[in-house]
């Protein structure tokens, strides 16, 4: 298969570096300061999926460098990065080519499906962890396979195919015929955790350890399982009480000396995912005319603390 | 009169130097490293208010060396001491002792009534600004008189008659019907700025210049009108909406620069008095079955970062 990685950088990368030692024909498009090293030396990938070196990728830094048809199409910009990630793809769409949403939080399908036809996105939920330098990924750590299935209307021999390509080339990698729960899993421990670890610069074993940010924690999770239960989301497990307390007693203390990627991102002087993670919640919230004001709060200090970044 | 400074810190020592400098017999209770200092080259007041050095002052750092008796009683230690202040000073109380309340924030005279007769324990809203090194005190702003009044059955003769002595002793001072309106308008100053400034490290003036941290003080002023509005407190002004603007467009402005006094609190790893400021609003509200997200996130935020600050 022909495959572009729109935003090549730490999961994309992983997943074109796999996809090309598994025979497909590949390019990336990503940073400079990535692209060249690639080019250069190839990339090299370390960490729990074992070490290679991918010496026939194609890269490029612009989009309009980039010419060529492609059968797939990964998505994996920063969720602030969507709409011309969408705006650029639907350029270069053919009629049979398919797109992948593999970024982190929610809305970001949404909004590609304004520019993708609905029988074409693939949405996928990543639970891997991934260290990156120029040229160089190491995936640390992996919770779950990568889940694939669709937010529109891929039918599902569509999707079985591209999990068989994807499992060919090693990527652990299933369908789901409810995504939807996936990506809200992920979401309700990206933003019951990420933003207030960023805010108070502590890991995450610190905030179940006190009973001042277990309530924050609470709070965020009851709202998002408000919102979500009223667009319909089946959650797993059902309830806010049970997600806690696996929450507390099993997620947390595996990730105890986590520090989140939101500070990362803050102490480069970079903008966040906050508009996918609890800014989304907040959205989804007016929409339904239901109060998420810690979801809101969080959002607002994230957003402060991007301007102090941004003008450090 | 012979009086005594339950607290002598910053605001304690103001009051008790003037006092002292005005004829009266007065005694300071404080931190062995500001009280040494006191005893051995008197207490130098400098700032807005003049200069002066007060060599008469007795002081005590230890409750239990404390053996006289006292026509007046000024509470000006850190909320967090309020009970135990109300301890000692209910073994001291003679039968005609008047205590002053001059603390920040909300509930501190509530817990001194418990120990104080309502008719005796007269409260009083301090908005100046003082700082303090080892034997000295530095006026540096003043936003408007002391101002007293009762939260029990002081009678308004007593208030007269201690307000003419305050004022021969050159302390800007008058007597309230209503100390509420005024306890409550510094405190809703106090919770909108004060933890957010601490959170995020900026001077005040950064917080009205965005939408994110606007919202987040929107919010904290609303739950403020409505806890308050509930408790039968008679805001001046009268709505949220004209506070807001006020707020934003003088009362702000005019204190751009200045920083949060609870982050210096946690910078010296000190606790703070978040429970007497959005604490205190979070309390209100669950007796009055409020619901008050923004003071709570607040509280726990300043809480969380007592513990890091603490355990630092």
């Amino acid at each position: 298969m022909k495959i572009l990685v729109y935003g090549a950088g730490a999961i994309g990368s992983v997943f074109g570096g796999f996809l090309s030692d598994g025979g497909h024909d590949v390019t990336l498009l990503g940073r400079r300061w990535h692209m060249e090293r690639i080019e250069e030396d190839g990339l090299f990938i370390s960490g729990i999926w074992g070490t290679k070196i991918v010496d026939n990728l194609k890269v490029a830094t612009d989009f309009s460098d980039v010419k060529e048809d492609f059968d797939l199409i990964l998505v994996t910009v920063k969720s602030y990065d969507t709409e011309k990630a969408g705006q650029d793809i639907k350029k270069i769409l053919k009629e049979d080519t398919l797109v992948m949403n593999l970024q982190n939080g929610l809305g970001n399908s949404e909004t590609l499906l304004k520019y993708i036809p609905e029988d074409r996105l693939i949405t996928g939920r990543v639970i891997f962890g991934v260290e990156i330098e120029p040229g160089m990924v190491e995936i640390t750590v992996s919770a779950d396979d990568t889940v694939l299935g669709t937010l529109g209307s891929v039918p599902g021999t569509t999707l079985m195919r591209i999990v068989d390509i994807f499992s060919r080339a090693e990527i652990p990698c299933r369908t789901a015929n409810d995504i939807s729960k996936y990506l809200w899993g992920k979401t309700l421990y990206n933003c019951a955790l990420n933003p207030l670890a960023t805010l108070l610069e502590v890991p995450y074993g610190f905030l179940a350890e006190n009973e001042y940010t277990i309530r924050i924690m609470d709070g965020v999770i009851d709202e998002i399982y408000e919102v979500g239960g009223k667009l319909g989301v089946e959650f797993d497990p059902d309830t806010p009480e049970e997600y806690k307390r696996v929450f507390y007693s099993r997620l947390i203390p595996v990730t105890a000396e986590h520090h989140a990627s939101m500070l990362q991102d803050i102490r480069r002087g970079k903008k966040t995912e906050i508009d996918a993670l609890c800014g989304a919640i907040v959205r989804y919230g007016e929409e339904l005319n239901v109060k998420t004001p810690y979801n809101s709060f969080l959002t607002d200090l994230i957003k402060a603390k991007e301007i102090l970044a941004i003008n450090c």
